[in-house]
């Protein structure tokens, strides 16, 4: 089904960033890693401006369209390659998916990504507040997760490829995951998927 | 189409349950709001944790089906009750709208939404802080709508009514639109809707 190489620009510490990798592994694709140095600050940059104004990674192009933003880019890809259980499309089923892409953009993306963020890249937020959002996030996740193989619909979505990354490297925020069985559990599961790969600190 | 009447779990300030009730006006759609008194700590109960363990409003309850998440109840309703703009499944077209759905729950959510929170709820985060990422998100859309209608694919989708209420309330947060004239246009596209309705403070 693919046409030309997909370009993805990237950065091999970026846990958004490796969402997409892991699903494009997952999934068979192939595609090309355009390395963005965002320590030098390429992200804000003209050139990486006019691909994406909100000057994040990761930005996929694909056949001339380009996709910003990690979660759309796992929608993206889901409706275009994958299969219909990455992304369900009855309303309820939808809904739920769409819950956990939620908690991955608020409680993991504001607790856990930017408490790792303070200790690895000495970003200025708050540690404390966010590990907190983070735990909260972990929580929900565990209650869940210690009756359900998957986070939605019990049947593996890109909802589990949105959560995985900042969770599976909780350690990187000083939270130790021994205290989430049902998530460790989860995370062994997604491990096990053929295709896997992991990224540094997983 | 409806069946049994919607019940929504409500709060008249919040712009996140606002996003629900425009939504519910524009498609024509009954619902029963219930008010959830968050200054009363009410959404920490265990009563309320049974309809959403995450603690947060809005909530909606159709057909037995519980959903939650602000975004999610969007999609949703969209898929159940909406014609296919509000929420288009080709791949790109609905990358489109999930990446205006980022920026509601990332710049916009914890820009504007959190800034005006330390404003009229005395929330503790940092004003300055929550207010700059709020400005990076309106230069985004304001970028985008200087040329186009609409957020998303030229059409009107669920993406505008997940962006409209906190930039809609952005005075409370200190910001004037006035240095956004293609927001205020989209704004006032977006109160020209058969059956809109507003909020206080809008």
């Amino acid at each position: 089904m693919q046409q030309t190489i997909m370009k993805l620009y990237d950065m091999e510490l970026s846990g958004n960033c490796y969402k997409i990798r892991l699903f494009c592994a997952l999934l068979g694709l192939d595609y090309q890693s355009v390395a963005v140095n965002l320590a030098a600050g390429e992200h804000k940059q003209p050139a990486f401006m006019l691909l994406n104004p909100r000057c994040q990674i990761p930005v996929l192009e694909d056949d001339g369209v380009l996709v910003q933003d990690s979660t759309a880019i796992l929608a993206y890809l889901a409706r275009k390659y994958g299969e219909p259980h990455w992304l369900p499309l009855a309303a309820d089923e939808l809904a739920n998916v769409m819950l956990w892409l939620a908690v991955a953009q608020n409680e993991l993306l504001y607790g856990l990504a930017r408490a790792r963020a303070v200790k690895k890249f000495s970003r200025p937020w708050n540690f404390e507040e966010c590990q907190a959002l983070g735990k909260t996030g972990l929580t929900i996740m565990e209650n869940h997760l210690h009756n359900h193989s998957w986070l939605a619909n019990d049947q593996l979505s890109i909802a589990d490829i949105a959560c995985y990354p900042y969770v599976a490297l909780a350690a990187q925020c000083e939270i130790n995951l021994g205290d989430y069985p049902g998530i460790l559990q989860w995370m062994e599961r997604i491990q096990n998927l053929p295709g896997y790969v992991g990224m540094p600190g997983i």
